[in-house]
């Protein structure tokens, strides 16, 4: 018996956030928070007033406001959205060019040892890097295995790691199953053997508990446009434990790093804390987009929020066992709700179509290769409405064989 | 005789522009252009159109608009603000994470040679890029003694350079003195003995005619918060010569220079276009904001643009020789126009304090170690009224001695 969407929502502790967003459609069921999230109410002000007042009217004196910003908004991701303590997060460049920079740091900290582990199941652009720095270097990757609906292997990935491991980079919620690594038994494996650990943390913050401080982690980056509602290319955060701080140094030398900036010593000498991991003039607007779109996740909280999470995504697993199963859908995701972050998978062999199907009826889900639909439930945007209404209109389309009317060859991700 | 400001603003054919731009406090007289350009009106309304209208109600579906941004935009200041052609110019990451791809990517061409030349006038940051890549990779750095107030001598620069050099890398226009360094001349000097060459166009673009393509210039990164108008942290761009693309390869491997970006492909194989030097997701707001900044600049056309600015910096030099040079100061930038860009900066032993109080009676120009008035006359944006009336309150606070009440110890850059 299949619980109704009325009574869930009318029981949601986190309803009256759904009203601090824009929905300027509201026929159009939006499930793909976790790629993009949407536009909280107070964004397109806040950026107004930053260009107007601050840049139209402040002018260069403005950078009394601004030459801290990424160091403060980092700081409210530390105490509200991840663990961490104040001086451990800065807000700045894409997730990737953080990567980079942590994962490089790590390698220059660990000389002596030639190996990185990951696995394949990591986000494209971690593998990319990786595959870089270890050409560069000439290191060995050393590439788990995850099955790509279940997650990581704790054991195999115990197997992995030996002293001669400089660096273990894993993503925190895995981009296409939503499944969920532990975080400190990882950390604390990786530990084990001397190894650092990095995490990306782009499909986990503003989803899961993210337990930097608890877990040990050494290092972490992660993505702001997603359940943090920064925007589309939003400035990524970056993470580095308050004692590796200054034994660290990144590779991209840059005068945001620089002690007394404004003296332009000819010598870089970074700075102690984590604005040695700062590179270059920080993207203003793009920062006042962030503070905004964490705004309502730090003010919900996010027990509550993974705790909608969880219901959503729980949710979305019991439609689908009684609508989609029979339609030749199967969970791409773990069915174990303590496993998984914020956002479900459904593969269907003909998933490309069905996806662009559902777009037609103006639902909107992401799609992933192979043959996944990737169903994003962002809780403070998210009604159970929305997961009834979304899921119906597929099984409804799937049952009319709308989809077969659709290019069958996977394109852009729209 | 000094000009009438009002019959040189009479004749000015950019006048027009200054409508283009907010002026909130007509009082206000700002000469630090060259350091943030003004708000051009039409950026706040473009900026919240992206927001509500692409991002609110579009939402991940606007990926359509946005995924060529940032090579739309570079070909478009390839075609009016720079000298380049479609598919080599990217907007995106910072000036310093750009200078570092590109320099990166300018040293693994040249796995032979050690040695990196650049002069001791560049802006911090790129010394600072170009040390953290020297001491990475074991290189020498081959730092030319540059007078700060008269530019690069070409002569030395000559000698400095041998068979064992992979990379010579200067700013165009110093950001001290204005400088104008002769892009033909050095890059030839530098492909006579096999180097590449990186030029820093941050203080020129937009200011002064840069001839990449018929300089040969190999490489080049830029800011566009400056004389491009757009805005504070605004992502900055990078040029690649078309014929060394497919050679280059930039350290930082990120899926948005991945082939076939969507199909998630696990071993990075970069595009063969000026993508390649991509990174993560675009800035899509701050991108916006560029193509606003630079559309005035496309439309005044770089020549007049160029004009103007010879012109307003003249006009200033005459004013300084007239009323500053009796009250100590002295010119601390090249005295012949055509050797210097967009801004000139006058030397006084007491600036700092100067600065200060010249803030003070509403004139904002710019301080620069040690002991330099920076003053940035944007083209667009400056009349030479402003000129007259900045350098007037200039003479009229020193000859009063009002800079004696403020401190002297320089702090930082207001």
């Amino acid at each position: 018996m299949l619980t109704s969407p009325t009574i869930l929502d009318a029981a949601d502790p986190l309803a009256r956030f759904q009203a601090d967003f824009v929905r300027s459609d509201p026929d159009l069921i939006y499930l793909d928070g976790n790629s993009l999230g949407r536009l909280p109410r107070a964004t397109a002000d806040r950026v107004a007033t930053a260009i107007t007042e601050e840049w139209g009217r402040g002018l260069i004196r403005s950078w009394s406001h601004w030459i801290d910003l990424a160091r403060e908004i980092g700081d409210r991701i530390g105490a509200g959205v991840v663990s961490a303590r104040p001086g451990e997060v800065l807000v700045g460049d894409s997730t990737t060019v953080n990567l980079y920079k942590l994962a490089a740091a790590a390698l220059d900290a660990r000389p002596d040892r030639r190996v990185i582990v990951l696995d394949d199941d990591n986000f494209p652009t971690d593998l990319y890097v990786l595959q870089g720095l270890a050409a560069a270097r000439n290191l060995e990757l050393r590439v788990l295995h995850t099955d790509i609906d279940a997650g990581i292997d704790v054991d195999a990935l115990r197997a992995a790691l030996d002293d001669d491991v400089a660096l273990l980079c894993l993503s925190h919620v895995a981009y296409r199953s939503g499944a969920l690594a532990d975080m400190s038994t990882i950390t604390e494996a990786a530990h084990a053997v001397g190894a650092l650990v990095l995490w990306d943390l782009s499909h986990a913050a503003g989803s899961v508990p993210v337990p930097l401080t608890e877990s040990g982690a050494d290092l972490a980056v992660g993505c702001t446009y997603k359940y943090l509602n920064g925007g589309p290319g939003a400035p990524a955060f970056l993470y580095v434990r308050r004692e590796l701080q200054a034994t660290l140094r990144q590779p991209i030398w840059g005068w945001f790093g620089q002690q007394d900036q404004f003296a332009m010593g000819s010598t870089y000498q970074p700075v102690a804390g984590i604005e040695r991991f700062a590179v270059g003039t920080p993207p203003v607007l793009g920062l006042y987009a962030v503070e905004e779109g964490i705004r309502p996740v730090v003010e919900a909280g996010i027990d509550a929020i993974r705790a909608k999470g969880v219901a959503l995504t729980s949710y979305a697993v019991d439609l689908s066992d009684a609508w989609l199963t029979p339609l030749g859908f199967r969970l791409a995701s773990p069915r174990d709700a303590a496993r998984r972050g914020g956002h479900v998978s459904l593969y269907h062999p003909d998933g490309w179509r069905i996806c662009q199907a559902l777009i037609a009826r103006d639902v909107v889900p992401d799609y992933r290769t192979p043959d996944r639909l990737r169903l994003g439930f962002s809780p403070l945007t998210t009604s159970f409405e929305d997961v009834w209404t979304g899921l119906s209109r597929l099984r409804d389309l799937v049952a009319a064989e709308e989809h077969l009317t659709f290019d069958a060859t996977p394109g852009r991700v729209t």
